[in-house]
This record gives C-alpha cells, sequence and structure tokens, in this order.
C-alpha cells in the first residue's frame, strides 16, 4: 500500500506592526511547518520579523518570505498597478531585508510566497507574476515559490526555472474545474471546524477537495495554507493536526 | 621615502525616493571608490538601490549601507530615541534589503555607515552606536563600519571586534583636539574648492588638517567623505581627484 | 455646601490603523465625555478617524485632536528632535485632517492633546511646547490645549491667550510636588482597580492625591485621563463611573 | 463682438516631499491662477503645504486640494483599487489637512482635483469618481470638482449638485471625439512650445483644438491645466501668457 506524502502547513505569520498584532505568533510557530513572515510592506515592523525568525528556527518551522504591494494602510490587499521593475525591485528588498532577520537566527529563507492581493494578481496577472518570479530569481534560483494550484505564478517560475509548490485551502469552497470559488460567493468560505478537517484529510490522503457541486475534483498541493488570525485558529490548527496524525499523514516543510 | 597610502572617496548615493532625485548618481560612480547607498529609511527606494547597485559593480565601487532612522520626511536628520533593539533590527533590516540588491548586481554589501542624525548620535551615545555595531556584528562579522574618525561608534566597532574605518571631512573646521567644529558655529563648512583641495592633499600626504586655530591638527583617517548632493559637486570631485594625482596618492576603495 | 465641580473623562481613541485595532472604541465612547482621536501620525487611518468622530458626534461625546509625531513604527512613543516649524507644520496638518471628519460628522474638534512622546517632551521642552501653542494658535485661537498639570506646554498655551485644560492621572503615582512618578521607577502605575477609583473619587472631591511619600497633594485638573488600551479597561471605567455617580460628581466634557 | 471669457490656469504646485523639490512654486506662483496643491499622499508635507498656501494667498491664486492614493512610493501615479469608503475617507482628509493650512494662511481650499492614476481613474470608473465625489461633498457641497472634460467625475459631480469646472491640456492630442490620445500613442504630448501656445490661443478664443486628425474639434474648458514639471516650464508659462494677453483673453481663477 502506498504510504501518502507528508504536508506542509503554512500560515502567516509576523502580521504585526509597531504595537499592534494580529496572529497569536508563539502558538502558531508550535503548529505549522512553514511561516510565511511579513516583510514590513503590508505589515511585519522589523523587530517582529526578528523575533518570528528567531522562534521559527527554534521551532524547526521554514521561514518564508510573505512578500506584497507597498500597503500598510490597506494592508496590502488593494490591488496596485505596478510595472515589472517596480515590482520586482519592491519584491527583491523584502525578501533582501528577510532573508537578514533569518540568518541572523541561523536560519535562511526557505521560500516566497506574495500576500493578499499580490497574491491573487499574481495567480491570473503575467506581468505581475513575471516581476515576482524575476525577483526570486535574481535573489536565488533555488529559491521555491509557494502559491495557488494552477496559477499563473507557479507556472511563470517553473518556466524560470524556479521550483513551484502549490498550496491548497482547506477553508475554501473549490470549482469543479478545481479553482477557488470567489470570495464574493456565498458559501466561498467554510467556518465548520469539522468540515474543514474532513476536508483536509480527505486532500491530504486521496488529493481531492469536494467542490461546490458536490463532485470531488484533483487538486494537487504539496503545502496547505491555515488561517492564523481568526478566531478559534489555534484550536482549530491543534485538531487538524491530531486528525492528519490519526490518518497517518506526516507534517513536514516540502523540499 | 614613503609611500602615501591610499585613500578612499566616499560618497552619499541614491538619495532619491520615486520621483525624487538629489544627487547625480551616474557622474558620481565614476569619482568616488565608495558608494554609501541609501536603504530606503530617509530615502533610497528599491529601484534606485537597484540602479545604483547595478552601476556600482560595473564602475567597481564599493558598496556601503548607508543605514538611517525610519524618517523620510525629516531625510534621517532628525535625532529619534530609539531603543537598543528597535534600532538595531532597523539597522539589519537595512543592510538586509540592500544585501539583495548588491548580490543580485554581481557584488555584496562591503561596509555599514549611519546617515545623518544616526550617524551624529552614534558618534557620541554609546547606546545607538552600541545598536548599529550589534546589527552590523550579527549581519555579518567581518563587514566594515565607517564613522567619524573618533567617534563612540568605531571605539563600540573595535570593541566588538569589527572592522572600524576612520572618515575625514575636507569641507569641515576642525578644533584643535581634532573633532569637527558644530555646524552651528560660523565657519564651520568650508566653501572654497581651492581651500577643500589644499587641505585633502594635506590629509592625505600629511594626516593633518589645519584646525580652527591654525594649528594643524592629526587626524587620522583612511576614507574622505565627499558631498554629492551640493551645486558643483561633480566638478569639485573632478578636481580634486586630480589634485590627488599630481601629489601622488593612489585612490582605492579601503580593506 | 460646595458642589464638587463636573469632571471630564478623557481617554485615547481611534488607535489601530488599517486592519489593526487597539482600543474598543465603541465601548469607551459610552464612558467617557471627551475623546483625544489619534490623527494619523502615531495611528488613525482616515475610515477609523471618520468613524470615531461620527460615534462621538452621536454618544455627546467631545473630539480631542491627539496629535503626534510622524511615526506610525514607533506609535509616536520615540522622541523626535524637530525644528520649531516642521513640528508645528506636522500638528497644524493633523489637526486640520480631523477637523475635516468632525466636521462632517456634525461636530466640531474642541481641543487638542499631544500623544505619546510629543506629550511627554511638550511637558518640558519650550521649543516643541511653542511649536505646538503655535500650531494650535493658527487653527484657531479659541481652541483648548489639554496637557498635563503644570506642564511647560499649558503654561505656554496661556501666554498665548490660549485655553489650557489641566489633566490628572488616578492610575499614576504623584511625587509630592505634584508631578508624575517616572515610569521608570517602581510603583509608577498603579494597577489595583479599587485603588484607582478611590484616587479617582478623591480627586474629583477634594482636589489632592496621596502623594507616593502618602502626603496629600493639591492637584488642580479639569479632566482626568483614562486608559482604554489596557485588558479590563472598560470594565475599569465602568465601575470608575459609578463611583462619581455615588459621590455626585456631574461628568461633562471641559468648556 | 463677444468678449472671449476669461481663462483659468491651473498647475501642480508643492509636489517636494522633505528635502525633495519637484516645481519651482515660487516662479509658478506667479505665473497662474490656481495652485492644485499637493496634500501629502502623493507629495507634499506639510511645511511645504504651508508655504505654498501662504505665497498663493500672496499672489491671489487660488488653492485647490490635489487629492491622490497614499502613495509617495509611486507618486500617486498607480491605480489602486480602493473601496468607496476608503477612498472616500482618504481623499476627505487630504482635503481637511490642506484646508487648515489655506485658512492658517488667510485663504480656504476653492476646488478639489484628483492627482495621477485617481485623476485618470476618477474620469472613467464609476465607483471612485463616486467616492471622490462623496468626499467632496461631505465636507462642502459648495465646493468645486476640477477634472477632465467630459469625465465620470465631473458627471458625478453635477449629479450630486457640486460645481464641475472642465479643463483642458494644450500640450496634449486630442481625438476626434473630443478625448485625449492615451501617453501610450506617438504624439500624444506636444512638446513644440510654439504649437502649445497656438493650441491654447485657438482653445481660448474659439474653444476647439485641432485634433489629431487636423478636424478642429470642440473642447469646453474653464481652465486650462499647465505642467511646471518640465524643463522650460515656467519660459514656456511667460510666454503662453503674453500670448493670451496680445489676444485679449482676461485670466482669473474661475468662479
Amino acid at each position: 500500500m502506498n504510504e501518502p506524502p507528508p504536508l506542509d502547513l503554512n500560515a502567516d505569520l509576523g502580521e504585526g506592526f509597531g504595537v499592534w498584532r494580529l496572529t497569536d505568533d508563539e502558538a502558531l510557530l508550535g503548529l505549522v511547518t512553514s511561516a510565511n513572515v511579513a516583510c514590513g510592506f503590508h505589515a511585519g515592523d522589523p523587530a517582529t520579523m526578528r523575533r518570528v525568525c528567531e522562534r521559527a528556527v527554534a521551532a524547526g518551522v521554514r521561514i518564508g518570505a510573505q512578500v506584497s504591494y507597498r500597503d500598510l494602510a490597506g494592508f496590502g490587499r488593494r490591488r496596485i498597478d505596478m510595472e515589472h521593475d517596480d515590482l520586482r525591485d519592491d519584491v527583491l528588498y523584502q525578501i533582501g531585508a528577510l532573508a537578514a532577520f533569518a540568518k541572523a537566527a541561523g536560519g535562511r529563507v526557505g521560500y516566497v510566497k506574495p500576500h493578499g492581493a499580490l497574491y491573487n494578481t499574481a495567480a491570473t496577472d503575467e506581468r505581475q507574476a513575471a516581476a515576482v518570479v524575476d525577483a526570486v530569481r535574481r535573489h536565488d534560483p533555488a529559491l521555491p515559490v509557494l502559491g495557488l494550484a494552477g496559477s499563473v505564478l507557479l507556472r511563470r517560475a517553473e518556466e524560470a526555472g524556479l521550483t513551484a509548490i502549490a498550496e491548497a485551502f482547506a477553508d475554501r469552497a473549490y470549482t469543479p474545474a478545481g479553482t477557488l470559488v470567489s470570495r464574493r460567493e456565498p458559501g466561498a468560505v467554510l467556518h465548520d471546524p469539522q468540515e474543514v478537517i474532513r476536508r483536509t484529510v480527505r486532500l491530504a490522503t486521496e488529493g481531492t477537495v469536494l467542490s461546490s457541486t458536490g463532485v470531488p475534483v484533483r487538486v494537487r498541493a504539496r503545502s496547505l495554507c491555515v488561517h492564523g488570525d481568526t478566531p478559534g485558529a489555534v484550536d482549530l490548527l491543534q485538531r487538524l493536526r491530531q486528525a492528519l496524525r490519526d490518518a497517518g499523514i506526516p507534517l513536514s516543510p516540502f523540499c
């Protein structure tokens, strides 16, 4: 019988700024295998970046650069029309800044994942996807890109010779075509913990999700994105890990 | 007869932001041996940082991280009372960001020099000097610190095992004790190009400057800071280089 | 028998930024009589400013401009050495921005109170106090300044013909001279709710606080500053209002 | 014979930030009748806003709020997808801030004109145009909106009961339909001073421009936008004023 492949759990961390906090970084670092660390453009002041890197290294959690548009006021959730070079340079700046903290903590940046509106835009927009890929390639061609399964970003990353890692969402509805149901539609986000856990185990063991029409659809994803900024996030994550353990799914950072 | 030791010429570069420009980076990169590149906190957007790094590598100019307080509106010229950890992390963030552009351009960050009010504060304030040194040490203990001859910053750098490089100013008046005359006093800044050139040659050949009382005073400096943001800066620099050449002073980046 | 004079309760509100929240603005607006609204420089995005103004007007709470250094990353808690004109213009900018939201909500800015490090600096520094006063005077000479009893700021405000309103703190220890015990010293901040309430009632009825040596000291204050960003703040404030009611102290905005 | 109606000349001013300058504000204030003053979001630090307001009042130049997306790094030239409320509140914040400086200088904000990408977006996008109009209406329903002739913004302004002022460009090519030729097409911007002056006079006297096909097209515009940030801008503007004087066109702020 086949062993199920290991699963990576990634979450956004360090998304405070100055006095403000958003996520329980301490608790989350004990539960995920990869940390998408905010790099200062949508969140993430330098002191927070340092602390998260130090704790991630101590916990054996992989550090990822969660790069964003320069938009503290909008938390990076608003699409900005940027030229290729400007966006690439903004992304490279953020990777470099995080790399300093990762290195000082005894670790390194292990992947790059766009945040918010940049994540969504780079999933469909050739120019912005190319800019993100260009930044990663210039920093280190061995650095993987983490993004939406089936996205333009991941295709572009592969075409540029980078390692593309696909992620899935256990709390999002999928269309029969295997794409995410838009957040603007009802039922796009699943709130029932039991259902989220069921979908996670199914995804990890069978590589499928039940689509919005009830038909199972194949979603190839090496990593699962979990949300740390919702009430009950830590509790859900603990139960989810237990369910995966019970199903015999090993957890480990990708690569 | 003794050969005069080589001299380094450093200047602030890349001090624009977005559409705004301050210095003629292109021309200056043909004239200096070390470029203090603004890292985004007082000036220096990512695209400018990239361009300056690419041209500095092409021109064989050493790249330095010109780190600052986070103060775009004040151009980093206003002292900010910061805690050790916060200042250290802000400095480390900036070094890391610049390192990404230096590396992508085929070079590397060769030294760190504080800018503006941080330069002045770290010259006399133990806490802030220690924070800058701590950031450099965490990034790379082999990275030199460039600062004012006789400053607390350089003493702290040496105590921490870092390489401390002293710089002098040919267009600033010195006290008989070898410290700079405060900018608030008349005659603190010299504007006559001939005099600036004469002082530069004297400094490079004899290691002394004429102090404000007319007495020569010894100033040990491996690097000379020249200003690129004044009218006629490029012209003065060309004449200054010629005068040094005539005096047989070799120019080269320190180390 | 003398009626006790009415007391004003002021608290910092709207101190979030973008997605981040700090205070329970909704609950606090039902409990205070004056709201120090953050104006965007240390906290307070435009949407938050609008919401707080709309609710303050609806609740009959006086709107104050809580002006700060430009320092989102440090929450305005770090002293910045600023020239008179620059600081004055920064303060005027913030007052104007808030005035637009107050007016659009059917109210107006009723006073100005500096925040954080600017509050502390303007309490002792002649230059910065003068700059704040200059900004208020230019905006509207009828606009009161709220600050620390006995501070340079209030003296300067009076000298400039402005209305100076003194405030006291029920959760801070006072010296026998009637000044605040520095936060760096043990016991500077009182955490026992019962004691805070006792001190508030004493202040409101007798105009005195027990100083750190146990001797009562006179503190003339028309307003009491309460803190909304600590756990239990809303609960404490409810009990404090009840205690004032029981003691027959009317609550109302100053003026 | 009919008198030609008076013409307004408007230009962007105060578009520096901190140490950086872009336009020769001093010279331009002697040549235009309306000043679009940057309000801090794409340019325009508080000290610059104050200076420009003081000089505009002294020169009898009308002060306009040049409102923008929050984007110092991109100079407001990048479209940002914003929700109605957030954009409205950002615009209201900027109007309020400028109003404080205008009032302190003895003047007032006389109109609102969006800058850069917001100008272009509000010319065609119903949602963003509505948000700008909403902000102006909330601040003062008597405040005119200055924008592109035929734009969604001006239509929305009129529908909301605001005064809509149309502007034209003497240095931009027009289509036979009376819209601007996109900057991406060759010949979109005219650089020959003689031609710009000829077109200005024609526009002022006949109300037409020669379109890109050579056919005259009617452009109803009460104001002409001139550019102050190009080399030779001040000289061109002086010659343009002389040509208008020779043609008997009076210059005055609109309204």
